[in-house]
């Protein structure tokens, strides 16, 4: 992996990884975008969550995440967490230098500043995102003078994988989080919701929102991102592409909590264990 | 390890593990008891949480643990975790014939069984706590006529980690868990908080309880079955004991969150990092 061509064949699976079932909003959007594409999903469930772990151990799982996809051929690797998006894109590049390597906080920035009027932008996502300033960083890069007002909200991430994405908790839980951000006296105009996990929340966090903030999730701008950096010159177009699901613990769960994530039915049978 | 003899010196320290923060009420409990023991408390907080991973990982997980903290010198191992406990105190004396084992599990079904006056208690604690079924068999094991049941309360964890313990969104969640378990035509009298977070949230749940429901938390059970298995015939009295934090990620972590659960502050640098 030290040269600079692609790695793997031209029409090799596009590799995504996640701490969890979170990045199937990924793996959806992508999908719908790329419908004959091959996947290799890798959900890193032993270990999940990232969004409390510190930066050092998350840039170590997700280099053993990417060696796991690349033994599998992958072509284009998709970093569907935005904490480990957050801390490792550039320990991947770095050790991957072939490598397509796309995270979500880019996408997800540009969508943001693209969306924005006012350019404060409000950034919500796990605890380990924020501290580590990637979407700040990523935002200022693309202009300089926006304003950003961050928040960690670690209890979406249960709510969500509890199944808990809309009614009185919920909603208790998105303005209790999210009030202080919105009643400054010069509130942000956009929201990015920077967790996978965050937009099976939608309802719950528009409703405390005034109707003309703008909610950007970086699945679907992820998915455009990945488009525009493959070659698909190549691929058969047509044919539906496959999807292989890896995780590293617990197959059950998986397919249970991940069918909301992905929006159709997983079993269990069709998640392969892996040990990284 | 493999004699019936006590494992390390006789004044060796008192090593307490659980998957993060959560088993410091343990260790809390077993320093009022045992005010002179030396204890050494790891927190694998890089793998947490233990309560939706699968068993044959916790039972790994909690392998390492001892490995580290026996070669410490510890004289007996308390199982802090009741998801650890649930699933790996049979490997744990398995593998150490010749420690002492305590786990929270069998102390809390102990003091549930003595307070009840019906025999219908509830557990509620992590998925893995309750798929495993391990307090139903250990209250059954002490009155095989007593019903048990069990609710499985994910969101209680990350609601004591953000410090929600009480207020709207606490209460609301204690509702929705709760209800259906004590709304039965015949509820149970006893209820037994089968995660070391839940105690936090006693003010919550004892809000949307019955005032006669017993509430049974193993942290105190615990640590009265360690002082009982201990020989501290040998025990200088009369000087306090020393602790040592050990943790697998996140040293600022451990100390902000697990501040409230030992209920003493705790310094980053006192935390020390080990890898296992």
């Amino acid at each position: 992996m030290t040269t600079g061509a692609l790695t793997g064949p031209l029409d090799g699976p596009i590799g995504v990884f996640d701490s969890g079932v979170g990045g199937l909003t990924v793996l959806r959007a992508l999908r719908a975008q790329l419908p004959d594409e091959n996947f290799i999903y890798l959900g890193d469930t032993a270990r999940l969550p990232y969004g409390t772990k510190s930066a050092q151990s998350v840039v170590r799982y997700s280099l053993q995440c990417a060696a796991a996809l690349l033994e599998r051929g992958i072509r284009c690797l998709v970093v569907a967490c935005n904490t480990a998006s957050a801390s490792s894109i550039d320990a991947l590049r770095l050790q991957h230098p072939g490598l397509p390597v796309i995270g979500v906080v880019e996408p997800g920035a540009e969508a943001a500043v693209a969306a924005s009027v006012s350019q404060h932008i409000a950034v919500i996502a796990t605890e380990g995102t924020i501290a580590g300033g990637a979407y700040e960083a990523a935002i200022h890069r693309l202009n300089a003078a926006a304003r950003v007002t961050s928040r960690a909200c670690s209890l979406f991430v249960a709510l969500a994988e509890e199944g808990w994405t809309s009614g009185p908790i919920a909603e208790a839980a998105a303005r209790r989080y999210l009030e202080p951000v919105f009643s400054m006296a010069d509130p942000p105009d956009t929201l990015v919701l920077g967790c996978t996990h965050f937009p099976a929340l939608h309802p719950a966090i528009a409703a405390v929102l005034q109707p003309q903030v703008r909610v950007v999730d970086s699945a679907a701008t992820t998915a455009a991102a990945v488009a525009r950096r493959l070659d698909r010159s190549e691929r058969p177009s047509g044919a539906r592409g496959s999807v292989i699901l890896l995780a590293t613990d617990g197959a059950a769960r998986f397919a249970r909590v991940g069918s909301a994530f992905l929006g159709e039915a997983l079993r269990a049978d069709t998640v392969e264990i892996v040990d990284l």
